[in-house]
């Protein structure tokens, strides 16, 4: 439907227009919030629904001067909002103009704008297995512009000394840390959400926001992720969002004056979530049950969306490819991605995926079991036997991390110490694509490995070389690599701990080598030697996983790509071991030395080979 | 190829073969074994390989008396093997006569008899998941033949002061039970192994077995167990024979004589199996641990079977189909199912259930993960991810196995008590058929239920309901009727003791109602009063499952089959509870009453009901 026809693009008409806008400038003032507050020419995904709020702004007809194919107007029961549906498909970067009328007579108008693409931007390539992802909390990891710590009109103020409250970390303390993390070997960054979340408390850990096209102003600027990123860019690091498709804040603007009774799940009462995910898939689970998990909020402070409701997922879909597009970002992390309404997470990321083939999603499945974790991914054969696909790239080996929680505490047993790492690998054959799965040894949600082992850095080096050598994304949780503590069980304050150093007055600044304590230097020094021989190596990033069954606690694996060789030993035991090479003839053949990157030796590999107890070693064959 | 052409069926060549048979008296003598010993006519597997056994008996020729088609003569490195392949289809029911040559001159003839068929033989329907199977140790459950407890010629003699010994029951023992056995509610038997098992120790358990087309002479004889059969079939009961593809006892015949050096998995030394089945489907195992998984030895006294080689495969074909036929088997239990040559028993269990399409075989596959477990089950979704079919159509619930030895002991949790039921039943999609998976308390190489809770009748009650209540077959421990301890951790004997009773002279016969104690009655009437329920309700057979997320340690779960619907709830909590029947509405619909047959009354299920602490209801609406 073209609804232009009646004011045609000529000069007259066009003055009359700017004339018309004068007189109606109280009423242009009503439209509060435009969403997307702009659109690119040239966009996969042309066909954008543009949200107009304001007082009654649904009394007005709309029309736009260009020649537009405008292909729906959706009222809604809330007179304060008016959907837009317009077709761009062929049209030229410019500003459009929407016409606001009542009784056939134009009230006032909105402008509109379709960018510029940045070159090739539908082909951007996401983060890949090739990546170490760097996974920051940007309240807690340094604070860059102190004069954001508290803003007027956001509830949560300045509280360092409060582990739930705001602590001021911010955008420009991670672009003043890029060149740290670089150095380290990570190559990118998930930093958990920037979206303003004006929760009158806990608001740091920002899953609950009430803005989202705003990042929030105690982080910065809209324009100053666009630096982060830009900055990011600058040094072959990419940015990662972390995207909340499952719930908003209770302070969100929409959920304060909804525009759908249905724009999230309601009930009679309120009704949390049995976060029972199993019942996604369970053939057996009541409709009732499945209905509390999916339907069931969260927490209280997050109103539960209803992706079912095409409107909500349209409004979640170009919002993820507006901050794509305008922040120039290389991946999502997708927040309680299991909890969504299931047929509505896959349009979303199937659209997302379909403006940006090469881009990368990992959706948090925080499940215990791989059949159920290998469901959620992209084009699986286990979802396939619901007719399911998420089209969501890559998911987290959520049962790896499950099992470095304890192995190396263990002695060797049928199901324990290094079996537990082979066992999982087991279950790879349960995945698509096992270089999508991320791989970590903990997060922000999970207590600390280096609290769980005690700041052991024997525990630390088998843990960290497992996750960078084996196949996956491998995804660093911010102070690892000095060997910071937190324990879950004391809350998630104390997993999330400020990086020393990040704050102007800090008793130890631990981004400094020459400030760092001989035992964070060790992690550091560890961390970045193994990341930075990573970076470089096909072999790791997608070479084929060969491992042989665990003896004595000692786990030995085998990377291979094209010309590449990397030979990996865990050994667990307490204990030197000596090994019997013959046993890896097919992957070694006629290999008779090789170099261990960790200590840096040349070594033979003859007949034997010698490793000490609690150690690894990274031999590049 | 036909060889019969020279011998003419004349009567006058036929004397002079019964000259010649009496002239080579003593070379005849030299045929030791003939397998399968005969054969039926009108078998969809009509092509047999006889193996001929005697003193270079390879140094004949061979040809048929009759019209029959020698499909291959093949003789392997041993020249005391023969093994003649004929095509038997759209022979009669006849006795064949083999002609042994040298020089062209017949030096005997050896008859071979094509029986005929029992009537809609290939029909035969095998067990379901509409019976009850009841497992017994047949040396262990009732010595129904003293006479044969100790058996010239057989190593291992009566001893049933040994746990580890003979204790002399036999076949005679179960058919003196199958009334008690039916009364009970089960309808069908799998007993363990009862072919002949000469190993000097041990061989009680008779999974090393020396010769596998002879009933062991200490059970009774072949026809015992065809009159076994036959006096089940008349009480409607099935028979299950307890397979061994894997390996046979180092005192198999063959195995001292070998056919072929390839005929058992062959290593310098010797070479255990690492048991890790975890390699057959692996895509990052490394070939030598697949080699040890599958081609290791089991134990130092089971040489294991080579099914790669077609000889040996067609042998276990072969002996497999002539059980079914000679004894009117209706189904198979497979020993070790998962470490054999997965090629080779994908096709030895497609050649079984080819030539009777209704049979069932359920596999040992005694792994911990469901998408595992799968893997080995017909048609299964998660085999094809490699391409692989078992055509295998029953496997077991080790899961729920894994699960039941523990959630009767505890509280309410995110995943312990009844949430271990429901977590378990929620990967149901990952099979290809549930209800062909058995489910059971215990079997004989496990600790008995009643020994991990402490002959606790509740949780009895509670184990007992849950597994004859929910999909699948139930299988039942023998013993676990009257409470029946055993502690695996004091040695398989523990666990397989003596059926009180089942011996002449014991202090105590449990077979019989009064002379059972109180708590064995206990035991048992609940266990009678469960199964014979069963019995004739189609909802548990084949219903749909549909469940609650448990609360407060209360499953609740319904099965229903066209007009049938049972209510089932497990009340694992030590208090009473109280239920809302509202939450099960998708179920209860309309119904506002029921009866629940465990306590037979009438109960009214308006808005609440009650159960009592640590007790099940079945509640037929």
């Amino acid at each position: 439907m073209k609804t232009n026809s009646f004011f045609q693009k000529a000069p007259v008409v066009f003055s009359l227009f700017l004339l018309l806008n004068i007189f109606s400038a109280e009423v242009y003032a009503q439209i509060e919030r435009i969403e997307p507050p702009f659109w690119w020419a040239g966009m996969e995904t042309s066909e954008i629904e543009i949200l107009f709020y304001g007082k009654d702004i649904a009394e007005y007809n709309v029309s736009t001067e260009e020649d537009v194919v405008i292909n729906g107007v959706l009222k809604t029961e809330n007179p304060n909002y008016l959907f837009i549906t317009i077709e761009t498909k062929n049209l030229q970067p410019q500003t459009l103009h929407f016409n606001f009328s009542k009784k056939k007579r134009v009230k006032f108008t909105q402008e509109y704008e379709l960018k510029e693409r940045k070159e090739n931007s539908a082909l951007r390539e996401g983060f890949s297995s090739a990546d170490v992802m760097y996974l920051l909390m940007p309240d807690r990891f340094a604070n860059g512009n102190p004069d954001n710590d508290s803003v007027d009109g956001l509830m949560d103020k300045l509280n360092r000394s409060e582990s739930g409250g705001r602590h001021g970390g911010d955008i420009q303390g991670i672009i003043d840390h890029l060149d740290y993390i670089k150095d380290l070997g990570a190559t990118s960054i998930w930093s958990t959400p920037l979206l303003e979340d004006n929760d009158k408390a806990y608001s740091y850990h920002t899953y609950a926001q009430s803005d989202v096209y705003k990042i929030d102003p105690r982080y910065g600027s809209n324009e100053d992720y666009k630096r982060l990123a830009k900055e990011m860019h600058d040094r072959d690091l990419k940015l990662i969002m972390d995207y909340v498709t499952n719930h908003w804040g209770a302070e969100h603007w929409m959920i304060k004056d909804l525009p759908t009774y249905d724009w999230i799940h309601q009930f009679p009462g309120y009704a949390n979530s049995n976060y029972r995910m199993e019942t996604q898939y369970d053939p057996h689970a009541s409709a009732i049950d499945t209905k509390y998990c999916v339907e069931g909020w969260f927490v209280k402070t997050m109103p539960d969306l209803n992706q079912s409701n095409p409107l909500v997922l349209n409004y979640l879909i170009q919002n993820a490819i507006w901050w794509i597009e305008f922040a120039d970002l290389d991946g999502f992390r997708v927040d309680t991605y299991s909890y969504n309404d299931k047929a509505g997470i896959s349009k979303w990321t199937k659209a997302i995926m379909d403006e940006y083939p090469n881009f990368n999603i990992v959706g948090e499945v925080w499940l215990h079991n791989q059949a159920q974790i290998s469901y959620w991914q992209k084009d699986s054969e286990i979802g396939a036997l619901q007719d399911f696909n998420s089209y969501c790239p890559s998911v987290m080996d959520f049962t790896l991390h499950d099992a470095l929680g304890s192995m190396f505490k263990e002695a060797a047993g049928w199901g324990s110490g290094m079996q537990k790492a082979y066992g999982n690998f087991v279950n790879d054959f349960l995945y698509p694509n096992t270089n999508n799965l991320l791989v970590f040894l903990e997060n922000h949600d999970t207590g600390r490995f280096n609290e769980i082992y005690n700041q052991d850095f024997n525990s630390y080096q088998l843990g960290l070389t497992l996750m960078a050598t084996t196949r996956g994304i491998p995804q660093l949780y911010y102070g690892s690599e000095i060997g910071m503590r937190g324990d879950k069980g004391k809350g998630d304050g104390d997993i999330r701990q400020d990086f020393p150093g990040g704050w102007e007055g800090d008793n130890q600044n631990a981004f400094e080598k020459s400030e760092r304590t001989k035992l964070q230097e060790n992690f550091h020094s560890f961390t970045k030697k193994l990341l930075n021989f990573r970076k470089n190596s096909k072999a790791i990033h997608q070479g084929e996983l060969t491992h042989y069954l665990p003896e004595n606690n000692v786990y030995v694996y085998f990377r291979e790509f094209e010309n590449e060789k990397v030979m990996v030993i865990l050994n667990n035991n307490e204990k030197e071991q000596t090994l019997d090479l013959n046993r890896f003839q097919e992957n070694l053949g006629r290999i008779s030395n090789g170099k261990d990157i960790l200590s840096g030796k040349q070594l033979q590999l003859e007949e034997k080979l010698s490793i000490a107890g609690k150690k690894p070693m990274v031999i590049q064959l």
